[in-house]
Formats: C-alpha cells, sequence, structure tokens
C-alpha cells in the first residue's frame, strides 16, 4: 500500500492508495475514529457498484452503517440537497463522535464533507474517491462546498478529511469521459509545481490513455503527493495553495454559463489553461514554445479542446463573480514556465477578452 | 478602554469592552481587516436603535456598508434564514476579504456567524452584541450555528469572530427579561469556575438588579475573561470547553418541547442549572448548603424559576436528541462545588427523570 501523509500538525491525515483497499475500509476507518457509527453518503451510480464491499468491510470492524444517496450531477452540489443529507444525518441520530464517509466522486465528497463540517459543528470526515478527478484533486485538501446559482462553491468550509482512500480499480468502471476529466488536473500538477513530472507525463501518455495500472498509481500519487505539499504550506489558501486555482477562473465561468450541464470539471480545467496559456504568452511569462508544449501534452492524452464560442464580454462577467476577486481586480494563475506558476491582478480586461479569442481559435 | 485578549494562536483577537465603543466601530475594524467591504447583518429591532451610529463609524473609516435584516426571535435562527442572508451577501458581490459584521443579539451573531463561517469558505467576522446575554456568551468563542427542527445548534461551525464590540450602552435599551436572561449565564461563569466571582455576584445582586454601570461592565468583563479562559484551553470542546453547557442539555430540550418560543435562553438555562443542580446532590457531588446557595442567588438576582410542568419523561427524550450525547449515553455537566464542575455520563434515565421532578417542586 502506498501512503502519503499530508502534514498539517492535529489535523494530518494519510491519503491510503491501493488496489483493493476498498475492501479494507472499516479497518482503515477504525485507525482514526473510536465512534461506532459511519453515515455514508453516496449515489445511485456508484453505490451499486462498491457500496456492498463498503459497507461489508465497515461492518466488520464493528461500525453501524447508514447511508444516504444524492443523485449523480454537478448541479445537485447544493444546499437543498445538503439539507435533504443534513435531515438524513439528524433522523439516524449521528452524533459528534460518528464519521460522514464520502463514496463517490468529487461532487459527493465535496457536499459529504460540508455537511461533516456543519453537522454539530464538524464531524469525522472520510474520502473515498471513485473517480480520478475526486482522486487526484478534491479529496485531498479540505476544500468542501456547494455551489450558489451566482457561483461555484460558493458556499462551504475548510473540513480536513481523517483519511482518503483511494482505490484505483474504481477506475476501471469509471466512463472515459471522466478519467478524461481527470487527467486535466493531473497536467495541471506538473504544469505548476513539477517540470519532471510534466516530463513524466508527456512520455508516458500512451500508458496512461491505457490505463496502465502502475501508471496509474504513479500519477495519483505523484498529484496527491503534490497537492499534499501546496496544501502543507497553505492549508487556507492564504497564498501559494491559489497556484492550484490555474486555469479555474476561467473554467468556472464557463462551467457556469453552461449551467454545469455541458462541460466536466476536468474538461472546463483544460479550456481554462489553455486560455490562461494564452494570456501567459501574450503577457511574455511564457514563450510560444511552452505555449504549444502545454497544447500538446493534452493532445497526446486526448483531452485537448479548443475554448468554445461563448461570447469573450460573458466568460469575462461570469470570472468577475467568481471568488477569486480581490479587491475588484481578477486575480489569476498563470504559467511563467512549464513547473512555475504566478498570481497576478495585473491582466485588464482587454487582455483577457484577448487571451479567450485565441483560445477559441486554438494553435 | 477595557481590552481583553482570547489567546488562540494566528485565531487571537480582543474583545473591546467601553461604554460609548460603538462609534468607534469603524477603526476597531479597520484594524483588524484591510478590505473595503462591510456586510452589517441585524433585525429590525435592533438596527433602528444603534444601525446608524454603526454604519456612520464604518463609512467614516471608508468601509463600503451593506445592510440585511433577519427577523427577530430564536425561531428565525435556521437555515433557511441564513440562506437569505446568504444570497444576500452573493447580490453584494461579497468578496474573501470582506467582513461580516452581526449587530444584535445571539440569534442575530450566530446565524450572521455561520453565513461567515461558510461564505467562501469563511470570511472575517466580527460580533457588536446588544444583549448581555450575546456580550458574556456567544459573542465570546467562535461558536456559530443554526437551528434544525430535530435540534439547537445542530448545524454550524467554529468560526472564531476577528474582532468583539461590546458597548454596555447597549443594555439601557434592552428589555427588562432580556438582562435577566443574561444574568443566568453570569451565575453560570461563577459557578463552574470561579468561586471568588460567584461571591461577588451574591454580594452585588442589587447593583446588578439596578444595572449599575461600573458593576454591569465588571460582570460582562469577568464573564468574557472565565469564557476566554475556557476557549483557549479548548477550542473545539473536545474537552474542558463542555463546562460551559452546564445547565444547557435540560434547558435546550425545554427550549425545543416549546419550540424555543415560551423561554428565553437564559431562562431555560437556569431551569436547567436547578435541575442540575439537583441531580448533583442527589448524587452527591454537591450537598444541600451548595444547592440551596445557588437557587437563593437566582432568587436575589430575581431570576429564578421552578422547572415547568412538562412530562419529564419527554424532556427525557428531547435531551437524547442533544449534541451532547456520546455513544447513546447523556454526558451531562454538574456542579461539584461553588467554582467547579464535572462532567459524567453517570446519570441514568431515572435519576435525571428524578432530579427533574425535584427541580418542578423546587425548594
Amino acid at each position: 500500500m502506498q501512503r502519503l501523509k499530508v502534514n498539517l500538525g492535529e489535523r494530518s491525515y494519510f491519503i491510503n492508495i491501493e488496489a483493493g483497499i476498498l475492501e479494507r475500509t472499516g479497518e482503515i476507518i477504525k485507525e482514526i475514529n473510536s465512534g461506532k457509527q459511519v453515515f455514508l453518503v453516496s449515489n445511485p451510480t456508484v453505490f451499486p457498484l462498491y457500496g456492498e464491499k463498503v459497507t461489508d468491510s465497515l461492518k466488520r470492524a464493528g461500525f453501524n452503517v447508514e447511508t444516504a444517496f444524492m443523485p449523480d450531477g454537478e448541479r445537485y452540489k447544493n444546499l437543498h440537497e445538503a439539507m435533504k443529507i443534513l435531515d438524513k444525518a439528524v433522523e439516524f441520530n449521528l452524533e459528534r463522535s460518528s464519521v460522514v464517509a464520502a463514496l463517490g466522486g468529487g461532487v459527493v465528497g465535496d457536499l459529504a464533507g460540508f455537511v461533516a463540517a456543519i453537522y454539530q459543528r464538524g464531524v469525522d470526515f472520510v474520502q473515498i474517491p471513485t473517480t480520478l478527478l475526486s482522486q487526484v484533486d478534491s479529496s485531498v485538501g479540505g476544500k468542501v462546498a456547494v455551489n450558489h446559482p451566482q457561483g461555484k462553491n460558493l458556499i462551504g468550509s475548510f473540513h480536513q478529511p481523517r483519511t482518503v482512500i483511494i482505490d484505483p480499480i474504481t477506475l476501471n468502471t469509471l466512463e472515459e469521459k471522466e478519467y478524461k476529466n481527470g487527467l486535466g488536473e493531473v497536467v495541471k500538477y506538473g504544469l505548476i509545481y513539477d517540470a519532471e513530472f510534466f516530463n513524466f507525463l508527456e512520455e508516458n501518455a500512451n500508458a496512461i490513455k491505457n490505463k496502465e495500472p502502475d501508471v496509474v498509481v504513479e500519477i495519483i500519487y505523484r498529484s496527491c503527493a503534490i497537492k499534499s505539499i501546496i496544501v502543507e504550506k497553505d492549508e487556507k489558501e492564504a497564498g501559494i495553495r491559489a497556484l492550484l486555482n490555474l486555469g479555474h477562473t476561467f473554467g468556472h465561468a464557463l462551467e457556469k454559463l453552461t449551467d454545469y450541464e455541458v462541460y466536466g470539471h476536468g474538461e472546463a480545467l483544460v479550456m481554462g489553461t489553455v486560455a490562461a496559456a494564452f494570456l501567459a504568452r501574450d503577457k511574455k511569462h511564457i514563450g510560444d514554445a511552452e505555449l504549444v508544449r502545454i497544447i500538446n501534452l493534452y493532445k497526446k492524452l486526448d483531452i485537448y479542446k479548443p475554448f468554445p464560442l461563448i461570447d469573450p464580454e460573458q466568460v469575462y462577467s461570469a470570472m468577475l463573480n467568481d471568488k477569486k476577486v480581490m479587491k475588484g481586480r481578477l486575480r489569476l494563475v498563470l504559467p511563467n514556465s512549464i513547473g512555475s506558476c504566478l498570481i497576478t491582478d495585473e491582466a485588464d480586461k482587454i487582455e483577457i477578452i484577448n487571451a479567450i479569442k485565441k483560445a477559441q481559435q486554438g494553435i
């Protein structure tokens, strides 16, 4: 088993990665919680695949298990659904010493984590992510939230999981589209922090596309490791953690303008990163060579898509509603080489709109 | 000005106490926040009294001020009202660098604080409590929450204020009933932690009843000081902080059974503490003398009321739904002398029900 420690003082936890680990869910949770109840939150897509395995393991470890489902899909990540899950938690007499565990992708993890954060002012939370995107991104770092009609993740908390259980076998049942969704985040880690990992992705693009088991474990492990380092340095996103938002301000705007129904988060992220890369090139933070290398890696992994033909003015307006606005100026993360990024509020509206137009044309 | 520091590392803050301090709200907030927006949450009872003074001061300090009201009353401290305030925050384009300030009693503070905790995963929060109860209790310590139909404060967070601004002059416009509501908490501090303060309250009972300004500042200051010490030792209520819940499990049950409409929180607290005191006497943690002394102080302060004639079985059931249940056992705080308490799960149902019956009869 690969075990990665996220060092956050009294909020430290392990990320446990291993094929088949779902069968040991109970014993792993037992390590960090001495209560007797696990409230398992999932959805009707994931639960039939892995619910029984997880529930059996929890029961073997001596837990009472209660289950609640939320509908599958980003548009259900809202306060209304969170309230329904909270009602279930109350109905089950969930105690302060109980565990809320999320079995599913990022939507389930974000919503269940938010419920864990605000139920009785916070109970133990366990992430059991079953999509590549959630395994490498949302399950680590403690950001939990629901969407508001006016913006993504506008309502939420920082609530670190007590442990994260990642079984790469779950990727075998994942739709191709969802797998690709996750690869966008994987590339992001190389781009913002680790040129060597970016090289690794370029060199192993085919193996990654083919989901070769060893390579899959490697990209999950290295992505989580990079995310952990960044979260350890800046748990509450006062500084460096904002680098993780590369492409997100553009991407969130796209998701919002299409009601979270047209593009997956990873897909929107790729499109957003391409726009950010064009902007970075225009502002001379990177050269043409880096811009091309970024787009080419996306192409090799078969996840490249040009920025959709939505009115750039509209995209810009939606960006202004994002959380990353500081004193009325857009704060953007832009690459300034392969393996490092900067945060800037020096891009003007016209420059941002031009970058969107270029990303729409592509190269 | 009396300034009391709550030492919580990077979450440390000051409690500022002074007659007339509301006029300096802006400059005090400026000390801890460099943003440009203050979102002032209040209610239609308090705002006409102090809203202009606070708003003017904020504007003089250079803040843009937006205001939102929630209805006055504990029954509005729910997720539905919180969502309305969140919608207003979104509408005003509140940023991460903005401040949410609560001007009002504990209901406003708890709800606005919860909004501050979950808006964009947490923004700066300022408490400007205008009731004795909120000045000595809920404005200090970072517990923020809303009620759920099944229990009080079931949904919430720990979100420390960045500063607390207490103007004792606000007590002059406070209903007598609300003032007495706060005295119940004041007595609690003496009872759980400070025998000398308990003596002070006994000796100054008349001055306290007459709201003599110096004595009022003294009881606010000393109550906040005791609460601060306890919060500093145990911010997240893993241990000693639970002592602050003396009388609360009984009291919450009473409030819940009467839909939060019959008894004020402080009133329910006094009734609950009397029940806890009877139970403590029955279990020999205190003697008859202490029981009588507790009840007599309530009588001197004119806040004693016998436990209402609600079926004790019903009260017990409601207590079981409280957050203080651990592995199915009720954890209760009981006095074990004047000035100290213990936490125990060794009281059986029958003992608890008997204590309730005795508290109904009184002495």
